[in-house]
């Protein structure tokens, strides 16, 4: 920040403005070097004259005052002046305008301002959105923004090549390579502004919003014809965040612990802390558990403390099973025993309105680092320690997922699902109020975490947005990340004062940065668990080529349209490749992408392609769609699916399967028998599957692991 | 059509051209009263200036060539010339370009134009599709139609309301009332000149595209400035389509027939003869079957003929069972018995590129007067009949749903997921490749047919898109016709000449043509499948007032974006009613919309808001949010929701229900047993229910039975 900025936001801090004058916001801007027309201020028509001459004409006419915001609004811009008179009834009359407007707004003066050459308007503008901070918005100018909200957002600062990607991201970006005859715009002066906006805003936190509108993008460069800057210096909310490996050695304990604490455990059938008693032992359990009671000599047959401070051993971490009312007291005994963590299973506190007893909790934890999960949530599991702090069923298929839900309903789901199709979890965790623990403290962990390999993550708001997608960008490098986000579509709830404003809030703020954080984002709660499930079962593709092997060509029409649907690209297949396909299926099946090789094939037509397009080095991936037939049961089309990906993972050769079969109920179980043999397979789907493998592709782009 | 329309034409057939001249395509649109500005074409500069003088200036300029399609890429248009001057020279320079363009171009003259008011430019034009015909388009000039496809599509012609529809059915339509302070167009004025675009190509179906582009749209009325028309004299293919009455005729006799010959019987295991004889006897058919079979004697028991021509009886169908080169001559002995349906299932014609064997079965049933289903299908299922004229397994589930596919692989996945589900079934009907009955024919019988309540149907193509739109509109006001595109992405595969052209041949015309028509279009597979399992088992909504009732606060928010996404409307909760629901539940639960009644409640919670949602007037539909607890298990939510449903049927009270399950295992059977009660459930999923509701109100609107 160098002196003179340091000197206009001092300026505007001292006059208690919101805005900055627009030859503030113009100073700032050409101090970062942003290019922009020619422009001065004249207090008189004779002043205005003499500046525009100074330009040469044509020039712009546009209203100076600290109380008009949208000067077009008030009347109080006039484009394309061609001539001294022009400039003076010009000055008289937008003076007038803005006084009708608004009898009381203060007039500093009209700007005159040389007139940008022809070109494509965009819009440049910053944010400052309550999760995300600072966020930089690109679009192209007029209803494309205004109607069709066809704009881009990025966390600011903005990397060049970030910001280029921006100018590709919206609807409408191939208008910038130019339509119809137009030529393109020169590209590089546009990333250029983009880069700059998020610098300026990433070095001004006290900008609130800011909007370069219009940029005129031409042939020769990009001019920011209006600024507009609004101000905000009240203190910013910083969250608190503990550093990395501060987080990932409690969380290790807590996730993974050695010795549990029950604090308010029963004997009593029916209560919380009965159940977590249960399902600690009956999960299996092998650490140590310390059941707290009052009175009780003994819990479920294991000695019971009256307090966490009467156990001699380590506690890893606290199960709260407590009315709310006594969990503050509890919670600074479990910071006088030294234990990491307090998984606060109670309600009773901001979900209910009570707020302040939620802030008491968070105060306790800092004071004695006790991080907090919760409150008002299920538990969590952790399956590769057979542990399950909840009062929930206990779960126990051990496997490579994890899931986390902000609600305790959805965490009933994730259970519920994941028994029902024998997912194999690493750990379900509910994460409720989130007074401290959040999405990023999970991520923090899964990453070093071993046995897991992918974190499907349920959430309705991210306390802090920004770390969240400084930690899953660069987790999701190794493993994947699928976000339900929900209140998707909840209007946004803040009122904007500007053009860039209006567009924040909504969400695809989360779009863009979930996207560009590397995560997948997943658009309902069956596609979260679909994903969980089926992501870390497939292997990772070497390229973008996917081939549709199918016995039923109306299944390989649909598979088609959900390749594009998913973003896959059917590879166009070679003549050499498609002449092999043909020596196997007959000749009135079709060849090319879909391979449809007919409905009444036997088992070895089905074996002899999916043989072929997992040797053939030119094929990434693999969509089966089979019909059933008499000649090729489910179970024998199953059986020989498996046998074969089986003979090839022998040979070193693993390629991505996905299957969708059509036909009578054995479907089923054959889909099953393939799911269970890492080939995501669905019944009655022609979506689901390619779904699914949409899904592992826009991991593998992200990660950089494909193209 | 006048006297003067028909010489236009004349003259372009008679000088082979496909274009009209400028002159031509503006005296055709005058004669409709499209309303256009002064225009008259020069052949000197001399000209060009006296005829701008008569005008007026500003004027336009622009090449007249039958050689120049699109004249501005030619260099051949200046727009604001402005006085006599700008005339002479602008006229030397276009003429100039034009040549420089295509040496070879015959130049006709300069057209001079009145120029337009300034306004929002549009395109309307027509184009014609080789299934629906001639299609009326409107859309929004520049990038929004270009680069944006922000286009709608009407079959002409088209009536005034629904012109003024179409000005609303484009993302971008907001624009037409008027953003930032512009003015709103002249909507009248729009949809006068989409109505007349409409008349002039169902007038004249010589006419290929015709493209009025730009017209300028403004507060005091609209302006056709530039107009196109792409002519085609070929005899165009018309569809053969008998008699309304003369195909429900034929079609009862078909699915409902009191006896059916199968022609290739076969007492040989693993056959399809065989396979059709026993799905007929087992599936309990109580009709009379006659197997046809060359030598035997009887067949599975039953008596068997050489030919259908040796039965005495009447027959009503003949499903075959024989190889393609046998199926021409035993369809003619079909033809001499008076058979009025022939159920084609071999395959070998047109889907191996066999077209003239086909064509030949088209010719003999055309002969004949037999209506033929296929060939290469599966046969069809008519379950009130207990008929099961297939090779697949036979299916008895009777209920209300008609499900057709064009695929047999399809078709096999319509009755594994209807027996999975236990979905009630009237008819199932492979349709293959359509020689004869399709879609439409379809729809016509199940229209009349007392069992069906629900159509749903699979197609790649539509042969008669015209045909089955028409049906379809009116089928739809009486039962729900659910349809699922196949194909959908495919690129379009004509070249088209013009910018209205390259605009049709996309998805968005069966959406729009699809939506016209009252049929709800699925997605997705699974989408056509819970569709038709759902939608019947809900009654008609009486209006748009949606209401969700949640035990879990996630499910809520999740089920609400669900209800943006399809469409529903959450009702804003009156204060009155507010209360009377806060009366049954925790302070802390949230009334509003979601009603929040929070996890831990008894059954009596949700039995009392249920049944206070069914009995109040303003609410229409309600959707379930169960959380499963150990206070309200899944089982207890279910039997305590059939009851109060059934409690208040019986006050004469129904409303649509639909119900998501979050929880353990447990709520799978739940979801089950609701479902079975007219409640479509379904667990873990927040999305599905909702979209069954989604499209029963979908269906309702379109049928004008809410608002």
């Amino acid at each position: 920040m160098t002196e003179s900025t340091t000197t206009i936001f001092e300026a505007a801090k001292a006059e208690g403005r919101s805005l900055l004058t627009p030859a503030e916001a113009r100073a700032l801007c050409e101090q970062y070097g942003i290019p922009m027309p020619k422009d001065a201020t004249a207090t008189t028509a004779d002043e205005a004259v003499a500046i525009a001459g100074g330009f040469g004409y044509p020039v712009v006419l546009k209203i100076v005052s600290p109380d008009i915001s949208h000067k077009t609004d008030a009347g109080g811009v006039i484009a394309g002046v061609a001539d001294a008179d022009g400039v003076r009834t010009g000055f008289e009359t937008i003076v007038a305008n803005a006084k009708r407007y608004d009898a009381n707004a203060r007039i500093s003066g009209v700007q005159v301002q040389q007139m940008a050459p022809a070109g494509r308007e965009v819009i440049v503008g910053a944010v400052t959105d309550p999760s995300f901070g600072k966020l930089v918005a690109f679009g192209i100018g007029g209803v494309l923004v205004e109607v069709l909200k066809d704009v881009t957002f990025r966390l600011a600062p903005v990397s060049n090549e970030d910001a280029r990607r921006m100018l590709e991201s919206i609807k409408a970006g191939q208008l910038l390579n130019g339509v119809r005859g137009s030529a393109p715009v020169d590209k590089a002066a546009l990333a250029g502004i983009i880069e700059t906006v998020g610098r300026i805003v990433a070095e001004h936190p006290e900008i609130e919003e800011l909007d370069l509108n219009p940029v005129i993008a031409s042939e020769h460069g990009a001019l920011a014809v209006d600024v507009r800057i609004a101000v905000n210096f009240e203190p910013r909310h910083v969250p608190n965040r503990p550093p990395h490996d501060e987080i990932v050695r409690a969380m290790n304990r807590i996730m993974k612990p050695d010795a549990v604490a029950v604090i308010g455990a029963s004997a009593e059938e029916g209560k919380i802390g009965n159940s977590v008693m249960k399902n600690l032992i009956n999960g299996g359990y092998e650490g140590t558990i310390y059941p707290i009671h009052p009175k009780a000599e003994s819990i479920e047959g294991i000695k019971a403390y009256k307090s966490v401070k009467d156990v001699e051993g380590v506690i890893d971490v606290a199960v709260f099973a407590i009315p709310a009312a006594l969990v503050p007291n509890a919670l600074k005994e479990c910071g006088e025993k030294s234990i990491p963590g307090a998984v606060l299973i109670p309600s009773g506190f901001a979900e209910t309105g009570n707020v302040d007893a939620q802030r008491e909790l968070q105060e306790i934890g800092k004071q004695y680092g006790v991080r907090l999960m919760g409150p008002n949530i299920y538990g969590f599991y952790y399956t590769h320690k057979n542990l399950c702090a909840t009062f929930c069923t206990a779960y126990t298929v051990k496997g490579q997922a994890a899931l986390s839900s902000q609600s305790g309903g959805i965490g009933m789901a994730i259970v519920g699902f994941s028994r029902s199709a024998q997912m194999g979890v690493s750990a379900i965790v509910g994460l409720g109020n989130k007074s401290d623990i959040d999405e990023d403290d999970l991520l923090a962990f899964f990453e070093q975490d071993d046995n897991t390999q992918v974190i499907a993550q349920h959430f309705e708001d991210l306390k802090d947005g920004r770390a969240f997608a400084e930690v899953a960008k660069r987790v999701s490098k190794q493993k994947p990340i699928i976000a339900l986000k929900a209140g998707r579509t909840a209007a946004g709830a803040r009122a904007a004062s500007s053009h860039t404003g209006a567009l924040a809030g909504n969400d695809k703020v989360y779009d863009d940065v979930l996207e560009h954080a590397g995560v997948i984002r997943a658009k309902t709660l069956r596609d979260l668990l679909e994903f969980a499930r089926g992501v870390p079962a497939l292997p990772t593709p070497k390229g973008e080529n996917v081939i549709i092997i199918t016995g039923a060509g109306g299944s390989g029409v649909l598979l088609s349209d959900s390749c594009v649907d998913n973003g896959l690209s059917l590879m166009k297949m070679p003549d050499d490749l498609d002449a092999a396909f043909r020596k196997f299926i007959p000749p009135f099946g079709a060849a090319g992408n879909p391979v449809d090789i007919t409905g009444g094939e036997p088992p070895s037509t089905y074996k002899a392609t999916i043989q072929l397009a997992l040797e053939d080095d030119r094929i990434h991936s693999i969509i089966l769609g089979y019909w059933h037939t008499i000649i090729t049961p489910p179970m024998v089309f199953a059986n020989l699916v498996v046998d074969i990906v089986e003979e090839m993972k022998a040979k070193g050769i693993t390629k991505p399967i996905v299957a969708s079969l059509a036909g009578d109920v054995e479907v089923e179980e054959a889909s099953e028998f393939l799911y269970q043999h890492g080939i995501p397979a669905y019944a009655y789907s022609t979506e689901i599957p390619v779904q699914v493998l949409g899904a592992k592709y826009k991991w593998a782009r992200g990660a950089g692991l494909v193209r």
